[in-house]
């Protein structure tokens, strides 16, 4: 670990004003399109709705579509351009402003099997919304925030200020965010609360393409450096008719998953865009004054924004391993030791003799440097199957030979290799070897 | 910093299944009484109503209300008795079933003048509440935690399972919570978001007392190894008739702020309250097995409840100076090294003569271990001033004689000593001081 010079720290609030989220767009895009069954009144999200149809009949429906619009040489002509250019033109069309209502009435609830019962598409704000105070109207309303990055932004001359910081340089903060989503997925990859790690780099406009680069490539070495698995990590950028309206330029990286490919991280030019537009709405300025230059401008950011919690979940699936060793399987986390947990476990070989009295002194001390972990329950080979199910990278056993020679074993996980250690050494041994990684 | 081996840690979520508040009693009993304005809409929370009345109108309003009542020998017995034992009588009153429309009736409104004006008065829960999808109707509430605790006690047997830790044994977690209160005051004292660090402790019946007076000790010591000033801190014990529901023994860690004593930490022993509650709500077991004694129970709660938020306001003033050195006055931050920011800043005495490069040499040396400022702008004197600002406890200066010896001086803030220290002895000397507070 190193601190970089150029990167300060913060921690915004989860509950801000609710005009940053108009400035930031999320008021009004923030959204997914919803619509109500009339009938039962189940309620769906198109995009969901259009999944729920198989091919065959999803095949019919446009074909009932396509023979009512023929006439509308205007509506023909888009018709046409989504079903060609479109990844999923179906749904595509269900969210489109001008086929959404003319495809729902060709489909039956999935809930009550009714059709001609659909109410318009319409959009449903994915941030959580709640009141401050005891009045629930529209002038108490607060949103949980639905990101990290927009308290960074608008704090970003607080931190410049009072770290004296000059361009480039980044700000970084790990918190909750919340988003109000109709369907939550795949364990950790998509909650309704969860935590981001987001860092957002200013820079001067004109250097941004070349941090953009420098970002893009460093934050994949970053999970590299951490034990990713080589192959299992790549990018997925954004074609340039797809990016959202604040960005010039985007790239996720994307861990293979067992479920297929996910977004883990998403690096993005956005520009001056988001400063600009907290300018606007606050009416305070958000230019940077250079001091070289004796000009004052509003900084282009590089974003990096990080899950946690889909990070977290990338490294936990990637370490782990079954394995047979000696005939029997042992499933083991083989997690970089800088991720690792629990950093070494103390055993006694027997609890008598005098071992757990040394085992104990040696857990006592190892504690003050690292989290450490004691066990003296059953055979040595069972204790190491559990060290290796939390995968903690090094065991320590107090044996027959240590009351003679004060030296312990330490058995690393991977490998399964032992070695012996003088007592005295064990945490320069165990410092150097977790500082090597 | 050492790790404790009885204490875990957790990270808990802010959204929890609203049952969770239910069983904790938040939704029913953490309200605070209102009263709305019939005639100009105003809303009062009550307690801050009978404040805003000064002891003559108190006194007026009483004598009307005991005339009022005089025929009545259960409400005079009543009176006489909230008279005689509370602290605050009026707002005891104001609150209570019986006279809080007797004396809502002869108060003017503060807004509009207005007499007989106010409504009954009613309670208002102060747990932010939101909604899980897009219908706003009663089954979709959940409430944002208005405290970390029930988070713990609800993973309990889950921590404990994984962590194999037996009684006594702790879980500790930092994290926001939220309360909607109605009037925020006093900076960082009372905010409607706010950080807490909890640990709760869990033990077995019977023991809970031998806890309690470790924790109440163990918790103030801590303050006072972090540097907290002498006399500073006082206990506040909670009388027995003024406990909480859940609690049978409770106090306070206060700190005399410039406005007044006020609490940063409460160590409370809620009993085996909580988790029976939690038990009866979720259906699920909530008890402990016992090897020694192969005993089921539900385990006792020593909770020791900071403020995060609270603990640094307390932490920074403490620690603000203002002191006069040779006839100029300095602001100077007087942390505990452990609590400073910032560790160490480094100096070149002028920008020139290969200075600078030498200092951005140990400044990239030390950073690898430590959070470190360089400076290189305005005299020395002044760079000092704005280390002492910060709180930084160590400067250190690149000088003539350094490109001759190959030392730097080393500058202590609160003393103003300086050393000599060899350029390659910087670190250890720093890591040295800096483990001895």
């Amino acid at each position: 670990m190193t601190y970089r010079e150029d990167i300060e720290g913060i921690d915004a609030s989860i509950l801000m004003h609710p005009r940053v989220w108009e400035a930031s767009g999320h008021v009004e895009n923030f959204t997914d399109p919803m619509v109500d069954c009339k009938q039962c009144k189940s309620r769906f999200r198109v995009d969901v709705l259009g999944e729920s149809i198989n091919e065959k009949k999803q095949k019919k429906i446009l074909e009932t579509v396509l023979a009512n619009i023929k006439s509308d040489n205007i509506l023909l002509e888009k018709y046409q351009s989504i079903l060609e250019k479109a990844e999923n033109p179906f749904t595509t069309l269900l969210e489109s402003l001008d086929f959404s209502k003319l495809l729902l009435d060709e489909i039956n609830c999935p809930q009550c099997g009714n059709k001609n019962t659909f109410t318009q598409a319409r959009q449903f704000n994915l941030m959580f919304k709640t009141f401050v105070g005891p009045l629930e109207d529209s002038s108490a309303v607060v949103y949980l925030r639905p990101e990290t990055a927009q308290g960074i932004y608008v704090n970003f001359l607080n931190v410049q200020g009072s770290s004296r910081q000059k361009l480039p340089f980044g700000i970084a903060q790990i918190g909750k965010a919340f988003r109000n989503e109709i369907n939550t997925k795949n364990f950790l990859f998509r909650t309704r609360e969860f935590e981001q790690m987001e860092m957002q780099f200013f820079v001067k406009p004109g250097e941004d393409k070349k941090w953009y680069d420098y970002w893009k490539n460093e934050r994949l070495q970053w999970f590299y450096s951490l034990g990713m698995t080589n192959g299992k990590l790549r990018y997925h950028d954004h074609p340039y008719n797809k990016l959202a309206h604040y960005a010039k330029e985007a790239t996720d990286i994307e861990y293979e998953f067992p479920f297929g490919w996910g977004e883990i991280e998403g690096i993005h030019n956005r520009t001056n865009y988001d400063l600009t537009k907290h300018e606007q709405f606050s009416g305070k300025s958000m230019k940077y004054f250079d001091e070289e230059s004796k000009e004052k401008f509003i900084p282009f950011i590089i974003e990096t924004s990080a899950g946690a919690s889909r990070s977290f979940m990338a490294f936990f699936i990637d370490a782990y391993y079954e394995e047979e060793v000696k005939g029997e399987m042992r499933s083991v986390l083989r997690f970089n030791p800088r991720l690792a947990p629990i950093k070494a476990a103390v055993f006694p070989l027997v609890n008598k003799d005098g071992m757990p009295e040394i085992a104990l002194q040696i857990e006592k001390d190892l504690r003050k440097n690292l989290k450490v972990f004691y066990d003296d329950k059953g055979a040595v080979g069972r204790r190491y199957r559990r060290q290796d199910e939390a995968g903690t990278p090094f065991c320590i056993t107090v044996d027959t030979q240590t009351l003679s020679d004060q030296t312990v074993t330490i058995r690393e996980r991977d490998s399964m290799e032992q070695v012996r250690v003088s007592n005295d050494k064990i945490l320069p041994y165990l410092l150097e070897k977790l500082s090597k990684v």
